[in-house]
């Protein structure tokens, strides 16, 4: 038979990055293109033991059916947690725990937006959150980053030209892809305008514990007077991804509708995983715990940036970033950045993003693209950077 | 602020089978409620066991990203299985695991459907999955169940009444609410409709597994030719509904575009979780599994019966069921049922649920209710059906 798919879905397409992703796994290519966090900070023992003891102690627990709001312990501590980071108030606001900040993302807009609403979000930015918002339909709205976050002149524009403006999506914290941090100013600023305009903002923080460099800058959700902003959190980059655990911190009506849709999605989030994180979070002391996973981050990025400042052709502009997992460079303008790509991983056996990947127009102008640190070990840093570095210089000269 | 919510969700309750479970946790209710498979069925000491070799083996693999299709170990024996099932066509057809078959199903939904578009289920039906649906604005039209399955007439009536006929949600096996079988016959005729008027099939089967008395009969998806059916599985009954692991087999192009929703949705499955129904399955000789897991629920189910046998009115019809988890009662007509569900949990502290929580228009009239012989202990079941039995006795007469 011949299949009809749905209107918003139809045009949607599997990322560009997984694209890339194909190559990465043939032999030999050193892959910059991934997003995963460092496989050496995880705390493998830790979790072993608490797995061990969660089996040893209450199997049943891990096993049945739990309910959809999350596991109750866990969801208290991040309570607490996030009570203390000013991201849960505790009368405006509820929590609930996620299948990763993916789902606690897409919820957001599911539960907010109508086929054709505006939905704003930094351009360029997080391609997962882009294709989820694309899954409903909404007007998708890129707004130009700045060194400081996104152009809030641009943002009012854009407001003022929408005819539904509903939601803005930002990542204050070593933005993916820029590893850029929104100024206090312009976080200040981005929530003015939310109240000015009635719509709400989609906080997401996936990287803000990783910080290695410079001072924490307060969270859009700490100002939150007027109720309108939702911050999603998850254990994938402090813990492990593949326990696909987020959280969400909203107001409560706002989560009450989360929760109805998380419900219909996939009843809860798996139980295990959830058990495992709540145990980390309680016998953790989680100050000490991120300095020493700050510290891997610190040393592999800066093992990047010396290769680059090493080997690199000095017409590449490249961002020192405060924390995170990417590396954000530039290209001349003149240069064809994904012919640069392609040719990179086929003749060079170096895998990195092209920048129009994660643009709301993927056939936008861009010269960039970006490097991750995290997953490559030390060896392949250094080797691939060199590399890299060697080809740029052979294009653009020293 | 005041919120508005999109359309599709604005109206969407948490299910009415959730409030009746809210008074199960009350001391000395003995519920009937739930939809929980048997604790005392998980096989604990082999999940235990493969979980720890995991951590010792490959614990990179529990904790990192992988990919949205699922674990490739996972996938390659469900699709073993399901080929020996007849439910799976290599040529045709693809398959991925999900977060329980309540993604499955709404996935599918979500692929193939506009709002407005219509989606046909049996009535009554599994309100998970109605829900689902309806968080995506689609015209629900309930077909009458008959003993054996949907009335495919009123079936074909309604597909020529709807403007946009484009999918059915059907579960032939044990279903949810009534443990009814859809019949062979019954099979091939709706199959039949779907190739006439070129609409889908989701054949849901959580329950098949389950089958305590009679013969199986041939899935939907086995006479699948004219590639029209997309089936839906889990783990939740067999090993553990915690884990959250379920899987879908359909055409290529159809797995295709789940998969790009399924990538926005939650990236991929918990890894860890399935890697324990990897292992589970490569491990445990199934049939032998089975037959012994199939003992626990006839045992159970009997149990149940023998005391609705000795302690309900004649005057509640119910019907046995031959697998699955659930025994359907019906009061006669003139009976107010709701009222009979409400004073038997707040004067009885017996939990069930009232058979109106399971049709598309909650307030249409039927004077059926729902018991579960899977979660309660032998002793619960013996206990609360006497109690509810004299409760019958006491409205009804003998």
């Amino acid at each position: 038979m011949q299949y009809k798919f749905a209107e918003n879905v139809d045009a949607l397409q599997p990322s560009a990055i997984r694209e890339i992703l194909k190559f990465t796994s043939m032999p030999d290519v050193i892959s910059f293109a991934a997003g995963n966090p460092a496989p050496e900070a995880f705390p493998v023992d830790t979790i072993r033991k608490i797995s061990a003891e969660l089996f040893e102690k209450d199997p049943i627990l891990a096993l049945q059916y739990n309910i959809t709001e999350g596991y109750p312990k866990l969801r208290d501590l991040l309570k607490q947690r996030m009570a203390a980071q000013q991201c849960f108030d505790a009368d405006a606001d509820d929590l609930i725990t996620t299948s990763g900040a993916q789902q606690a993302n897409e919820l957001s807009c599911k539960v907010l937006l109508n086929r054709g609403d505006t939905l704003f979000c930094e351009a360029p930015s997080f391609i997962g959150s882009l294709n989820a918002f694309r899954s409903y339909g909404v007007d998708l709205v890129g707004i130009p980053m700045e060194q400081d976050g996104m152009d809030l002149a641009a943002m009012e524009e854009a407001v003022k030209a929408s005819k539904s403006p509903k939601l803005v999506y930002v990542i204050p914290n070593f933005q993916n892809p820029t590893g850029r941090v929104m100024s206090l100013e312009k976080r200040k600023g981005l929530y003015e305008l939310a109240c000015k305009y009635d719509f709400i903002i989609l906080e997401d923080n996936p990287y803000g514990d990783l910080r290695f460099a410079g001072n924490d800058v307060p969270s859009i959700k700490s100002m939150d007077t007027e109720h309108r902003v939702i911050y999603s959190g998850t254990f994938s980059k402090i813990l492990a991804p593949g326990l696909r655990v987020g959280y969400v911190s909203a107001p409560k009506e706002i989560i009450a509708k989360i929760t109805v849709c998380k419900q219909v999605a996939d009843v809860h989030t798996n139980i295990w995983a959830q058990a495992v994180c709540a145990e980390f979070l309680e016998r953790t002391d989680m100050d000490t715990y991120l300095k020493k996973l700050r510290a891997v981050y610190r040393r592999k990025c800066n093992l990047m940036a010396d290769g680059i400042r090493r080997h690199f052709s000095s017409k590449v502009q490249w961002e020192m970033p405060q924390g995170g997992l990417f590396l954000w460079c530039t290209l001349p303008d003149d240069c064809d950045m994904p012919a640069f790509c392609t040719k990179a991983v086929q003749e060079y056996s170096i895998a990195v993003v092209p920048g129009n990947a994660f643009l709301v127009d993927e056939t936008a102008p861009t010269t960039s693209f970006r490097l991750n640190f995290s997953t490559p070990s030390d060896e392949q840093i250094v080797k691939g950077i060199e590399i890299l570095g060697g080809m740029t210089k052979k294009i653009l000269g020293a």
